[in-house]
């Protein structure tokens, strides 16, 4: 087992990452303040782990809720069910919500932690590799509104997180392309080197090597604590780690969730920056192209929808949160390895890369 | 025009207190960070003082939106029509909700800002006695769960509070009276001198004396920063505002939500603190007939709802915040300004005390 640390002064906390992990009752007890535990999974991932995760809290109030799976179910509604739960079994303010499951999982149990009874603590047991390697890590929490995604919620660090990689084995192909999505981001926005280790080792992560899995996910954390540990609010560098998010969020926000996984709307994403990127000159042709034959070696789209047109994105793209005072701001690439934000963009670059992609 | 410094370091905050502050453009505008302006308010206040209210932001982008009034629409359904109105006018994360209106308004508005976007500014305007002295002084935002009284919310900062003792003058009495009952609770729990002054006062506090209202609010603000600036989170001492509440979130709780007002809850809820307080042997029965005569004085409620039963309130008592892995505490009388937390009485006494108030 290894151990990062992300350190965020009095918020600090611990990520074990290794195989497993879920077994070993030991590890995650010491981080239960209170005698009272809730555990928050889904309907795919409860018949798997919830009774393991269960056993992990030895002589402690128990209990536990199962959402419908899907980004569908991310909204204030769901959110409630997590509410109705703790009051019923009269939870008090020193319970431990447990998020089992994978970001929206994490995301909906971080904002019900953050807001009952205004903060309660959360531990975090994150079992999809886009979770392991993204939510695990900043504190995000919240839910989705119909008119945007992650409009409604909350910064809430959890108390510890345990990454157990043998969860990894029972997700399907498509879902860990969609992690591998947010491994590649890591290497495209701050790590070079990362990324060509990926260029060499992307059979191995598909193949699910389990010395590749836990490297991949111990330098993704790493990478994105570093940039957390630096702006934990996002008021400047953080929003690097949005690279290929606006412009996924308008394709899920216009898919419907949950019809385009996360990870394949920001691979799609990370392409269509790429592209702005190339066209202001910053990076060469031949790095778009490495860019596009990584995302396709993960089994990712380096597309967007056929169905989505400039305007969609122009319409869906101005909700988002990167937009300030009017002016759309995107995180784009000055080379492999280092992502800015940037507004230093005309309007007509901007349309002409988004015209290469839809009609 | 008053002002008192709420001191919390780095989210510290002024609160104005005056005469026709609502007409002042130039106090509140160097509070506004941004461009956008979203003014929360209820059907109640809106024709009184929206358009007011609006003028206070010349040049900026300035939004409404209107919820029913009343502590029944203190929900998760209500709250997300702040989240659709800040969407559909496409309110970025530099905006500023504006709260418009009584304790509802207050509470809802900042747990709106809490989370739209993971957290964005918000104004306090309190248009209510009980919103002056309570919910402008403490940053504590939320929503009811049909299960109990805000036990979903966050703690959220103003940038500033601007009371107007004019907005006192549409107030009806009944409101008057509940907003008095949170101003004696000062005297009670800190302040044996105010107790003494609200004791010769009171009958110029009902009859709306402008100076009489204006010390009465400075010095309830002044003795709830004092609380709140040694205990934020409510870790401890915080604690003792809730004198009464208890007590009072069961009767809320079991009449429906609105029907007995907050701060006429408290009061009955503050008799049966200090008749379990003079049973300890903490107060004399002299106080105890003290505490009754200034409750009174204010035509507040000295005794519970005729149809609740000790197993009412023992019930809805438990799953109040203030149990502790499964012990009640409550907040009771040493004396007369002095409160303390205690779960140090036995619960035959507790039950005695409830026996002389319901069947």
């Amino acid at each position: 087992m290894q151990t990062l640390n992300v350190d965020l002064g009095d918020r600090s906390y611990p990520i074990f990452v290794g195989s497993g992990l879920i077994e070993n009752t030991q590890l995650i007890l010491p981080y239960v303040a209170g005698q009272q535990v809730m555990i928050v999974t889904n309907d795919t991932i409860a018949p798997l782990y919830l009774e393991k995760a269960k056993a992990l809290f030895p002589g402690k109030q128990v209990d536990s809720v199962i959402l419908p799976d899907g980004e569908a179910f991310k909204d204030l509604t769901h959110l409630n069910l997590i509410f109705d739960a703790l009051l019923e079994k009269q939870h008090n303010r020193t319970t431990t919500l447990v998020a089992l499951g994978g970001g929206v999982i994490g995301d909906m149990t971080g904002y019900a932690a953050a807001s009952y009874q205004r903060g309660v603590d959360f531990i975090q047991i994150p079992t999809t590799l886009l979770s392991q390697v993204d939510s695990s890590v900043g504190g995000k929490t919240g839910v989705n509104h119909r008119l945007g995604k992650n409009m409604i919620g909350a910064f809430h660090q959890p108390k510890c997180v345990l990454i157990d990689i043998d969860s990894l084995t029972t997700l399907p192909d498509r879902e860990l392309s969609a992690g591998i999505a947010e491994v590649i981001k890591y290497g495209l926005i701050t790590d070079y080197e990362f990324l060509e280790w990926l260029e060499t080792h992307m059979s191995s992560l598909l193949s699910r090597d389990q010395d590749a899995l836990i490297y991949a996910v111990l330098t993704s954390c790493a990478a994105k604590a570093d940039v957390v540990a630096q702006d934990e609010k996002e008021g400047g560098i953080r929003a690097i780690l949005n690279l290929g998010h606006t412009y996924g969020h308008a394709i899920e926000n216009h898919q419907g969730y949950g019809n385009w996984l996360h990870g394949e709307a920001v691979a799609a994403g990370m392409i269509m920056a790429a592209d702005l990127s190339h066209r202001l000159g910053w990076i060469s042709g031949a790095d778009l192209k490495r860019t596009q034959s990584l995302i396709r070696a993960a089994n990712l789209p380096v597309d967007a929808p056929k169905d989505m047109s400039v305007a969609d994105f122009k319409a869906l793209m101005a909700v988002d949160k990167k937009v300030v005072d009017g002016k759309l701001r995107l995180v784009l690439l000055k080379a492999l390895g280092q992502a800015i934000i940037s507004s230093d963009f005309g309007l007509e670059e901007f349309e002409a890369s988004l015209h290469s992609f839809v009609h």
